[in-house]
């Protein structure tokens, strides 16, 4: 028996798994299979199945690894004011949920919407965004009548609108220039 | 063998089929079988399935039926102005689209997205808004830089949003709202 590998090796092995797997699966034409991954990622096989003993393991330490870094946007996204950067991180938002839709859609088929992974990663986007929110709020920059899970399900909802970038993005900017505050003035 | 209706009760018959088959599956605890369609409409069945041949062909004169309200809804909603009256068409359309989800649900199991039904109605409900929209971009009140078919993709997204009216309504109000001209000054 060989000894287990040293701690920062196991945790560069970990990284570089997912961030080859990350890739593969934003490529919609690409297979990715565990095979594939330990290839490209430059690891044995008993090395992938031992971070992750099954592709399951593997999608839901992916999706977690994207929420991760919408989390920490959100703490890190720049804007002038409170408002733009709601907005940026609205953007980076959408990005997310573009790129994850392939890892998405095979979760849902093995485990189905109730994996625990989707609930708790809702709930801590809504934890990271909701400073957002509320500063570009006080700042009047943002209406105050939807709560940040409704502007996030505009958003979901825009982003998956069929269609090339060129096509969805101006709708998203519609989208996102209906959280502005609506005075009496322009009430429609 | 009995004489074939007169036509005035022929169309009687059908518009009193597809009144309470409208009513029917607006109802979503229903079960709506042909049988009870029929018995609904105080009619044979001999009467529904010489309307009727299959239920295919109810779902697609129900479906049909909608798509011609909504876009005689074109030529005659109000509004103190153009862009009023293009607002008050697009809610007409998301009650249209939010109450005929069963019929296309079924629709959509039995021929697929390629039915002949949704391609032309498509078109058609596109060639009663575009006057609409035409003037309240003209009026500007609406922005010029969505399509009529941009902007029916966005209703429909908020549309599709699960959750009572409540939740939806005010996210809907907002994409409503993003509609306006962005003047220069309140670009984002």
């Amino acid at each position: 028996l060989t000894q287990p590998p040293q701690r920062a090796d196991a945790r560069r092995n970990r990284e570089q798994i997912l961030g080859v797997a990350r890739k593969a699966f934003a490529d919609p034409e690409a297979s990715v299979s565990m095979a594939e991954v330990a290839r490209r990622a430059g690891v044995g096989m008993a090395t992938l199945y031992r971070n992750f003993p099954d592709r399951r393991e593997l999608l839901e330490a992916l999706y977690a690894y994207e929420v991760d870094a919408v989390c920490e946007a959100a703490a890190t996204v720049e804007g002038e004011t409170p408002g733009a950067m709601l907005r940026a991180w609205l953007h980076r938002f959408v990005a997310f949920f573009s790129s994850k839709h392939r890892v998405v859609a095979e979760l849902l088929a093995q485990s189905g919407p109730s994996d625990p992974v989707f609930r708790s990663s809702r709930a801590r986007v809504l934890t990271a965004g909701k400073p957002l929110l509320a500063a570009a709020q006080q700042a009047r920059e943002i209406r105050d009548d939807l709560t940040l899970e409704q502007i996030l399900e505009l958003v979901v909802a825009v982003a998956k609108i069929q269609g090339g970038a060129e096509y969805v993005a101006p709708i998203l900017q519609a989208a996102l220039d209906g959280l502005r505050p609506v005075s009496d003035a322009d009430q429609v």
